[in-house]
């Protein structure tokens, strides 16, 4: 991780939260895919099925365990849990609620999982050679909240923006939903025949999570930037698609996580006249 | 809305972020429910097809339009759209993925929605006789902060806490998900045998949406606060259901939204000798 903090250019290691696929599944039927942080998974299905309505109490669970999904290297991956009810409850509609997703994966397990829950891009982001002068991108939250409509009534809109390699602003969006601002971020982008959006990056006022890195990848964005951190999985896949991942920007400071090549650090930093304080 | 700076009490209107469910549908079925904010739906709609890998371009959709979902006045919620693809656009797979989630709803529309979309309590939270001192209240915020254990070395996890009435911290979780922080809490709570959850409190640190709502009167918790901005839906849902919702906790001030009698305030304003600056 590329540490930028005004003049302060560090590469060092970073501790993300850790974001890994959990597969729940009842009497070995997959009910739900979630994306959470491992540990605690028995206490996330018992709340997961409470609150959906299935459980009232421990008796309800006749008993449940981790599924022998294995990575490639045969190690058990702890990322399904098999569910057997007792007898007498009534698992969920097979009318799915808003809740149950399914997954077509054999099993939630490491690299599999990620192939298995990601829909794969037809752009080639990695190959975009754009580039952003560090400046540019340190202007882009303050152009973002400037151009926010009702974020400052409410306090409840996450935004995206759509900028150029300049930093000009393309299109802004606000949803309660992360994941609905940038999708209509990118609708605005797909409806005017503007996909695969080469050389532009995207700001989010939030955190950056695996399924924003994978919407940018699905729209041919090669920069993602979020004004919060980024989730392990989300660092991973950026990795891997060759997006740029730019984390906690703000004031004059972010954390560039992979493919930090795109972002153009001034050669002669502002202050280096300045005796430098230790 | 109560809002409460100090000992500044004052009931006046607030403006929240507005959440209602979208349906989109492709060829008339059912292919997906989000919660959002209205506004730029046909947008989003093509961005979600498009990051789903359905739609590359304006080519590959051949119509859309509102439905004619009425609510109870008949007039049109605006809450569904219906798709119609292009000729040889290949719709997704009917084995499910991850964000295409179903509703067995005949319609999303106003008051049925959100009956469609959730799932029934089986606890009267609205007759919990609990009460809390709002200096209680105004603790906790710090007391979550204060034993999580990850949010400061990664800044990108939710934390969701379990309080008695007198502030004493229950359960705390952490996750990258809000609502999984929040059923690890519940989950811990249901393993033990500890539902239906009267005269607790569930504080979360990020905003509190219908979703939340929902799991916290599931639980029978008659108290939900957020450390940020409540939803449309939220507020309307615990109205409804009877749950105190607090928005904005932190530092010295709180905006209690519902039930506001459950939130004790001092008899005596604490400044109430000194002159009022107005």
């Amino acid at each position: 991780m590329l540490r930028i903090r005004g003049s302060q250019h560090t590469t060092r290691p970073d501790t993300v939260a850790a974001e890994e696929p959990l597969e729940i599944r009842l009497g070995g039927t997959a009910l739900a895919v979630t994306m959470r942080t491992p540990g605690d998974d028995f206490d996330l299905v018992h709340g997961f099925l409470a609150t959906e309505g299935v459980i009232a109490g421990p008796h309800h669970v006749a008993g449940l365990r981790y599924c022998d999904s294995v990575d490639a290297d045969g190690r058990n991956t702890y990322n399904v849990v098999d569910v057997d009810l007792a007898p007498g409850v009534r698992p969920p509609d097979t009318a799915l609620d808003r809740n149950f997703v399914t997954s077509s994966a054999c099993g939630v397990c490491g690299k599999a999982s990620i192939d298995a829950i990601r829909t794969r891009t037809r752009h080639d982001v990695a190959a975009d050679p754009m580039r952003v002068p560090l400046p540019v991108l340190l202007a882009l939250p303050g152009r973002l909240r400037a151009a926010q409509q009702v974020f400052d009534r409410t306090g409840g809109l996450h935004a995206a923006g759509l900028f150029t390699a300049d930093g000009d602003l393309v299109a802004l969006r606000e949803d309660v939903g992360r994941h609905n601002a940038v999708d209509k971020v990118v609708g605005d982008a797909v409806r005017e025949g503007r996909l695969p959006l080469a050389g532009h990056l995207l700001v989010v006022s939030g955190r950056a999570s695996f399924e924003l890195t994978q919407k940018a990848a699905m729209a041919g964005i090669p920069v993602l930037a979020a004004v919060s951190a980024p989730s392990s999985l989300a660092v991973e896949l950026a990795a891997e698609l060759g997006i740029t991942l730019v984390g906690f920007l703000r004031g004059d400071g972010c954390n560039v996580y992979t493919r930090q090549e795109r972002i153009v650090l001034p050669s002669h930093p502002p202050d280096e006249s300045r005796p430098a304080r230790r």
